[in-house]
């Protein structure tokens, strides 16, 4: 009876879209309480796709146009719409966070495991994404660690020293494992007073809330969907727009948002993107929109208007990508896993080249990969430009990799010889190779500034290229350096640099 | 006669919204010249909800769907619509800008005071809102004055030495004060031709133009109620978007904007935030709105779709927030009163805290206020978070606040000690402790680098927590400042660093 | 036959704004191939005006209305709509980029004289803009060259010592290029297969692509009208949104649209700006919009709502600024001639002032000039304010440009004093004065601070003038510079710095 009234007060609130008999009882269930514990999610969750069809409607559509990629779902709860305990309530065996709720076994985390059920390519292909193993890659890599402990690490001054006591897990969780992924896990169970005013008993889990791309989920799983997808709207013109991907591509280290911004795709998406349409699935070129975004280059399933395909739609990203250019010392092929922790160079550092630049190439994929990959790409571009406008552009894009580089080289050259005179302590003297500020204006060369380059180069955000992080800093930098070095030798009385 | 025509021509030119029947006389007469000199500013104001509905049809809307807050209005303006003479002639014995103009005595600035004539309850808190004594704020503390000299003043190298030539009042009022508020003063009247051929008298206006949140108006009032609600437009969905508080809040001392643009909250604005409805009163989550602005965690008046008040409309602002996380030495609780000047540390400084963090609690809201104003703000997250989520939110976020003033208190223990060796002088030398280059090092520990850290954990800006003037520039300004102490003891012949 | 079928299939296709009747024949068989092979630029000029509307119709217009300046237009190309072949055949002989293709004369670059046979007024005014000649104005400047290098160039470290080799082609067309634009010449023919199956013939082009305001054309033409009016939708809409300014003023040396986002006409825009119309001629002053963006202020033929011009359309847009503020190491008035190469300062170097700051006032614009273009910029501004706003917020911006002119002397003292007591190398030592940390340390108290506090006084984006990289980074520089040049000259064994 109460359900009754509920969904009667329900149509009532929330009349745009709702179709009462499409969802599942215990749905309706759930949004008795909810609809008046958390409205903004109810109705982001009823402005959604999930919240008007059901997956049996999903598979009658066309292969090209569907939405979900399992070939078939199950009788019983593929006639419902996608509601609430469709997804919290998905596979509860494999959920360490799963409690009793009001005769329900609910849990709190929706993973990919769990989209699976509808999704499977895509989750599939996200699986091997690099991001998928975000959270592996940046705490099983002892260097990076290292690195993590050197910027969220509390610095202190005492007896004469600075240092720094490590991060707590709060700060890293508020900081690197945002984007990389927090590990969350299930601490216990404790009850709680409600809004509803009954006390209850949930899950209390470590490392929540996190939506990142690498985050380890209580049922083993790896990964957010709703890092892009956000929920409960997942919509696929959010997920489409440059916005969602800004969220972690914005900072110098990453700056392709800032790029894309002031490039001429991002210019003709600000002004004009108003008009397209980010709904169609597949999406055409020209008809749909005129520009690309992220999801266009990367992501997205595209066609032309006669139907040929364009790009086939991926969720691991990287096949169309020749080039790693972020986060690393030097830009180098993609890795072939996407646990990166497995790499080793040459020197037995977990890193993708050595330090003189050299890429450990049995880690990452060769040539013909590269050149696979550059195909796939291109053929976007193709769906604009003529293939001597996309030869001339990349041509200028493999010559900013080979010269910022070439630049980070001579970055490193001059740290070694810092390490070398002893007016910095490096891997030898067994110190962080992260913590002076010698350091980390080395690192800067390669993290900030070659990044910015790199990326402004890949997308003709021209100042991020130039003044803007870009080439000016690279070669200010290095000069400030040298500067430094020279000083610090002249003061502790040793010799003038010298090269290696 | 020539009213007439005007009205004719003018529904002609400005068709959208007339009302003739509703204006007033006065006001049809200002916009028979002006509808033709500034016809930017009358159009806005043809949009606006001013131009289309008098206080008394406004008083009689249902109590929460008011705007405005006056219980009565005077029956003689309150009939027609809100024109030009209706803000322009309030109050004219209170405005020492008031000047006799085609037979009206009209003022150039208004002011909240006279806002309040329909707007009293908002006039109120604002009053209590910091912002209000910006201009006070800045200009009655003799350490900020101080502050404002060496970022304002003009630098000089002269005898071997450089130093700064104290800034200008046009200086001061392109800067600080475009945000802060200028004094706006009558200087006088001068005669001068107009743009329809007629010379006539004018007040000359010092500080002028200035629509700063703490403006000191020639009625004595404080603020300008057009810095959130941009004249003439007076838009509500203006003032509920975020470019509003961009204005005053995105470089690397707030970077709010910033920090929003690249969270969750503003990458779901950003994307699908066009089809929100900004306009209703009271504002409905989950069906007018999504996600948030800044408006809805800070002032606006919200409601569930069922009615229920999630939280009340405050231009106080502060009242939900219990910490001050900008633009000082050290996050405190909130100042009680929003007279700043009156704050004094135990050193005798007009700081809210002292040199070690210690809070000048007399000063400070208690603990019981910052939980009272947390679970206001919280009443915010839990239209669409559960109560774990933002715990677990809350809690990396006062962790970020205690972590990022332990790393203030090294910087400052730092430039102490530079002080202490004489490397750098300080109050005890009788100088200014912001004008050299190492101390300005100390302060952007703080003031950019502390505070973006704080905002982008306030608010999920990830990268501005890790290398965008996040954690990355904390660790490396405490090596810079280590470094140069160091280099500097040396050169001097001085001893090394050693701990306070 | 194959044309008729394609007409049909394409109105298919692209059904929008289709009229087959005013195609010419030589465009339908462009788009026979080309819908397929570049489906997004086919889509973006199927939605342009250029599609739907041919020269003919568009003479038909009243002059104000009109788009395209050409008094009279040829009777066989002005009757079909401006398509494929319109453009890329257009005087043939002229180009050396024309080659055969399936029977047609056509070429790649189209170029401002190809533009010019329907708009002459806007080719011809943008001729006496600087922005035609920004290739030649960098690349025939000695000494903006030498600076080119040193950003440019790849840094290296070899015996002991820095330097930097000289940069390609593709890395200065990949940056500074990619905005001035890039020269464009044939460097051969090659045959290509095609994706159409059939080899064919194309022209080998160097500096491509490229789409920078002062590209030098294979017809001997200087720009690119694309640079603004983005291809092929040409959308006057995207020309007058700030996103297209964007593309080259964003960066800290020019950061000009990083000002205009948080001021207020910015915050207008963002906020409301999507009801506005951007596509009428002329533009209306309150009608069409209620705040400016870069073109209103800059570029648009503007009228009040009963039709009086308030600022006449200009493409040359330095004939509304008194006052060149960006670039050089001194704001000065704007050189006379769009060629700035000719310019010799007293000391015979290629620069507008003398190092002292003073003007090299005959290749200057004078004051009277200065003020009638100040005039014609107020104006606009008049449209909405009031004259004694607008004089006094004049006041401060030329207060501004005072300012950092003398900050500017003050830093250029001090690295004057590095170079004559030998702690850097300058002119004096045959030595680039940019290649240094502390001459780029210089560099940016110009070229960065005083460029971005000038701005944020212009349009009032004031945290850009206060603390993003505005007065703050001009007090901490002056002082850094400072500290580096004591150290220097103690660690050297020289004496103290002294005032020239």
């Amino acid at each position: 009876m109460r359900a009754i009234i509920f969904v009667t007060v329900y149509i009532l609130l929330f009349p745009a879209h709702f179709r009462a008999a499409e969802m599942s009882v215990a749905t309706v269930e759930c949004l008795d309480c909810h609809a008046e514990i958390m409205p903004g999610t109810v109705a982001a969750w009823d402005n959604s796709r999930h919240a008007k069809t059901s997956p049996q409607q999903a598979l009658k559509k066309a292969e090209m146009e569907r939405r979900i990629s399992a070939k078939s779902v199950s009788a019983e709860w593929g006639k419902h719409v996608v509601g609430c305990a469709e997804c919290h309530t998905m596979n509860p065996e494999k959920h360490s966070d799963t409690f009793e709720h009001n005769g329900y076994q609910v849990h709190i985390v929706v993973t990919p495991e769990d989209c699976a059920s509808c999704h499977p390519v895509e989750v599939e292909q996200y699986g091997q994404n690099l991001m998928s193993h975000a959270y592996g890659n940046l705490q099983n890599n002892s260097l990076y660690q290292d690195l993590v402990k050197t910027i969220n690490g509390v610095p202190f001054f005492e007896n004469g020293r600075t240092g720094l006591r490590p991060p707590s897990p709060e700060t890293n969780a508020d900081s690197c494992l945002s984007c990389h992924g927090t590990k969350v896990e299930v601490k216990g169970f404790e009850a709680r007073e409600t809004e509803i005013g009954e006390e209850m008993e949930f899950p209390v889990l470590s490392g929540w809330p996190n939506v990142g791309v690498g985050r380890i989920n209580p049922d083993g799983s790896k990964g957010s969907c709703s890092s892009c997808h956000t929920y409960h709207r997942f919509s696929i013109e959010m997920a489409r727009k440059p916005h969602t991907c800004a969220q972690c591509h914005k900072g110098p280290d990453v700056p392709i948002y800032k790029v894309y911004q002031v490039s001429k795709h991002g210019n003709i998406y600000s002004a004009i993107g108003k008009k397209w349409n980010f709904e169609e699935v597949p999406w055409t070129v020209g008809r749909d929109f005129t520009a690309p975004t992220c999801a266009t280059c990367h992501v997205s399933l595209l066609v032309t208007p006669e139907g040929a395909v364009v790009a086939e739609r991926t969720h691991q990203m990287n096949n169309r990508l020749p080039w790693r250019i972020f986060g690393l010392i030097y830009a180098h092929p993609h890795p072939k896993s996407p646990d990166t922790s497995v790499i080793k160079n040459k020197a037995g550092l977990p890193l993708p080249t050595d330090l003189n630049g050299d890429p450990a190439s049995e880690y990452l994929i060769n040539h013909n990969q590269q050149e696979e990959r550059r195909q796939v790409l291109q053929q976007v571009c193709l769906g604009c430009h003529s293939q001597q406008w996309v030869d001339g552009h990349w041509a200028r894009f493999e010559n900013t990799i080979k010269t910022t580089n070439e630049s980070a080289v001579t970055a490193t050259n001059l740290i070694l010889q810092a390490w070398d005179k002893g007016v910095a302590k490096g891997l030898a003297h067994n110190d962080s190779i992260f913590n002076e500020a010698i350091e980390k204006k080395w690192m800067e060369q390669w993290l900030f500034f070659a990044n910015s380059t790199r990326m402004s180069s890949a997308m003709l955000g021209t100042d991020l290229g130039v003044f803007d992080n870009g080439r000016w800093y690279m070669a200010k930098n290095i000069q400030e350096i040298y500067d430094w070095l020279k000083m610090m030798l002249a003061v502790t009385g040793e010799t003038s640099p010298v090269a290696k």
